[in-house]
């Protein structure tokens, strides 16, 4: 028998134990944001210290000035071997509406809402403790058979769920240590419940503020509407402009590194079952704006966009004021995708709207941030070495999804310590993250521990 | 001597007298808004009932839910003569801050800010009690030098600088009684101190509120970025449409009844010595951006416009939030010339954003009210007369004012009471109407009652 059917042998042996080790994590209240919490959240993390120790990895709590990170490491005995860094987070959103659960939130249960159909049910079931431990299942198997594939460490933070304040700070500090060859995360989700998703694209983010000022101060506009310059008109116009007819970005070079799909994922995108009409049905609307030669799932993965995210000026409360404004102000957004540059995108934007300025007017600008997008190359070794293990695990090809959100640790490993990320995740859109009666599919957690195993063992080929 | 030389020399032998009159009521603190100052308001209005029955009117304090209105009235014992009304208000600002008061406001006194150029200083000396004495001393002169050359009714509130809620109700009940041909209203300004002016245009007014949803909730952008609607986006195209490059309001028949200036009003616009350039750089701008073959004071005056007077849609706090909002809003204000229909403006600009919505947003119309421009035909004979009789008074041609803003009184006289507005007043731009050591011209009330005696005689012949 080769080593890897083993693992997976010993996966399948295991499964209830290694359910009763999730149920053991579920039950801590490890959320992070309620500082009633701050004793459970360092028990979990040494729940998963004890847990990587009893697996030979040198393991520990390491303090921050929040919730502490687990680090753990261990070596293959193979030399040569790739080093993968494993990231998660053992901290939970708070459980509220308590009345809302059908059972106490931190009571883990297997529950079958249907024959044959098993989930588990708990607060961080999905998000992300059944995510993390199918990693940690994984490992196990490995070693209860025989030695790692590949050199490992693992990150696992307390502090995700209220915006990771101490995780850029850590990684700064202990970059030799952290830097790996790869990122494995396992936070995202599955296409559907039977076919796996490799996250392989993150839109990037250019956040720019425009103060857009005329007349020295409100005016009259009786006495003066008409003669002089309207803020509104002015950033209304502006906002106009940035799409053509046919929903277009108009930024001059906006699309500059901006590239097309390989032949094969668009293939895969445009066979997807996707429906348009129901994704957009769920939020009350039924055509697509965007680009008018794009599919929503391009739309919303793999071509950049431009939102304006919020306007003010003049009078808004009740009734009217026949007020000319002195200044007006919008915050635009920029996803942007592939190799498209932030920092070009912000100026291209100022030039853009200093073009079309009356000569009386000023723009004041303010930036809230820019990130460029992240993309797994589609070329990458590590891609297909994963694509194959998820279609031997699945039986089927693993859909390459784009996010339309940012993961700032993502960016965090790629700017900071130079790695790519390879995310897959066994989450599906029905879990409830976030909300109450969290579930996540037993099948993720058994397959999703299947496939880690088969991807660890894909890359160390 | 014939009689209206009599009546002027009237007027020039009894200045002093006058002038004490008018600190009379000047002296009573007749400020409308502050409960404080009720008795005072019953006061003043008393005082000029006392001055127009010393006059032979027939006049009384009529109770209204606020402050007394004084009604005057007066027969000429020619018959056939034209009947008039004559509107004031006898209410004043606060006088607040005190604290920047030269000398106490309700203590009038006469000061000599240069040789030869002696101003009244007091709470209400230019709006509007030296406004209306200046007709309350013509009709003296004209009692005491002979009789009246019209019919004349006086209608004098005590509620204007607290936006007239008794006076609607107060003209409808009374229709018969205060009908009359013509109504004369002393409460705006000269063109300049030396030019005198009359106010023949007021723009009317038509406010609209829309709001445009689209989602039914707000989105993440990221998310829903790129393929949902933007409703800031849509609202800005609307209102970018709105005008074209030439600073016309695209509205489809948005100009219809809007009429040219007569040749001698434009010939007399063209010749004021107004500087286009002080007027903007006042407000801190230089540029007028109205209709391009169009002049400043026609912008202000003459033509229609489209302002937005407020927008506000998604996230407007510190920071940036990445929300595709599911709704935006904006107020706009159309301010109408000429015939002019508020009405169908208000359909046509519910048409116009219509027709540019997407099939998925909706459209929320919110009317604010609308009301039609009010114009003097420049052809009329009144406005002939009085030109006349300012021009021999002042030596120079009236201005043809108009006036961006709106006053309530006369769209109510025209449209409750079928009535015409001859607005002629004496005030100045630098008067500090509503401000601390308000003033009014010593030569604008003497002058200004020997103004109202020929127009009187003018309208009379």
């Amino acid at each position: 028998m080769a080593a890897l059917e083993k693992v997976l042998e010993r996966i399948d042996d295991n499964q209830e134990q290694a359910l009763a080790r999730l149920f053991q994590l579920l039950a801590i209240k490890s959320v992070s944001t309620d500082p009633a919490y701050t004793d459970d959240c360092v028990k979990a993390g040494q729940f998963l210290v004890d847990q990587l120790q009893e697996l030979g990895f040198e393991a520990g709590l390491r303090p921050t000035a929040g919730h502490p990170i687990v680090v753990g490491k261990a070596k293959a005995a193979r030399p040569d071997v790739p080093h993968v860094l494993f990231y998660g987070h053992y901290d939970v959103q708070p459980a509220d509406p308590l009345e809302l659960w059908q059972t106490p939130p931190f009571e883990p249960r297997l529950a079958e809402p249907e024959p044959s159909h098993k989930i588990i049910v708990a607060r961080g079931a999905t998000d992300d403790k059944g995510q993390l431990m199918t990693f940690v299942e994984a490992c196990r198997a490995f070693k209860e058979t025989g030695d790692f594939p590949c050199n490992i460490t693992i990150l696992f933070e307390g502090e995700e769920e209220s915006g990771s304040p101490s995780l850029p700070g850590f990684l700064a500090e202990n970059k030799a240590e952290l830097k790996a060859d790869l990122a494995l995360i396992c936070d995202t989700g599955m296409w559907d419940r039977k076919t796996p998703a490799i996250t392989t694209m993150l839109r990037g983010l250019v956040l720019e503020e425009v103060v857009i000022h005329g007349a020295t101060r409100d005016l009259h506009s009786g006495m003066f509407g008409g003669a002089v310059v309207n803020p509104i008109h002015v950033l209304s116009k502006i906002i106009a402009d940035l799409h053509d007819a046919e929903g277009h970005v108009t930024l001059p070079e906006f699309y500059e590194g901006v590239t097309e799909l390989p032949k094969d994922v668009a293939k895969q995108w445009r066979e997807l079952p996707f429906d348009e009409h129901h994704f957009l049905k769920d939020v009350g609307v039924s055509i697509p704006v965007g680009e008018k030669d794009r599919s929503v799932l391009e739309m919303i993965w793999s071509r950049p966009t431009c939102d304006v995210n919020g306007i003010i000026g003049g009078y808004t409360g009740k009734g009217s004021k026949t007020v000319l404004p002195a200044q007006a102000s919008a915050k635009f957004s920029f996803r942007l995708v592939g190799q498209q540059k932030p920092e070009k995108v912000a100026e291209s934007f100022r030039a853009f709207v200093l073009e079309r300025l009356p000569a009386d007017c000023k723009a004041e600008f303010i930036s809230h941030g820019a990130s460029p997008a992240l993309q797994l190359p589609f070329s990458s070794e590590v891609l297909s070495r994963a694509r194959r293990a998820l279609q031997a695990e699945w039986g089927k090809e693993a859909v390459l999804a784009g996010s339309g959100g940012s993961i700032p640790i993502v960016g965090a490993f790629k700017q900071d310590l130079g790695m790519d990320s390879l995310m897959v995740g066994f989450g599906l859109d029905d879990d409830r993250a976030h909300s109450p009666n969290e579930k996540y599919e037993l099948s993720s957690f058994h397959k999703g521990t299947r496939s880690w195993a088969r991807i660890l063992n894909a890359l160390a080929l």
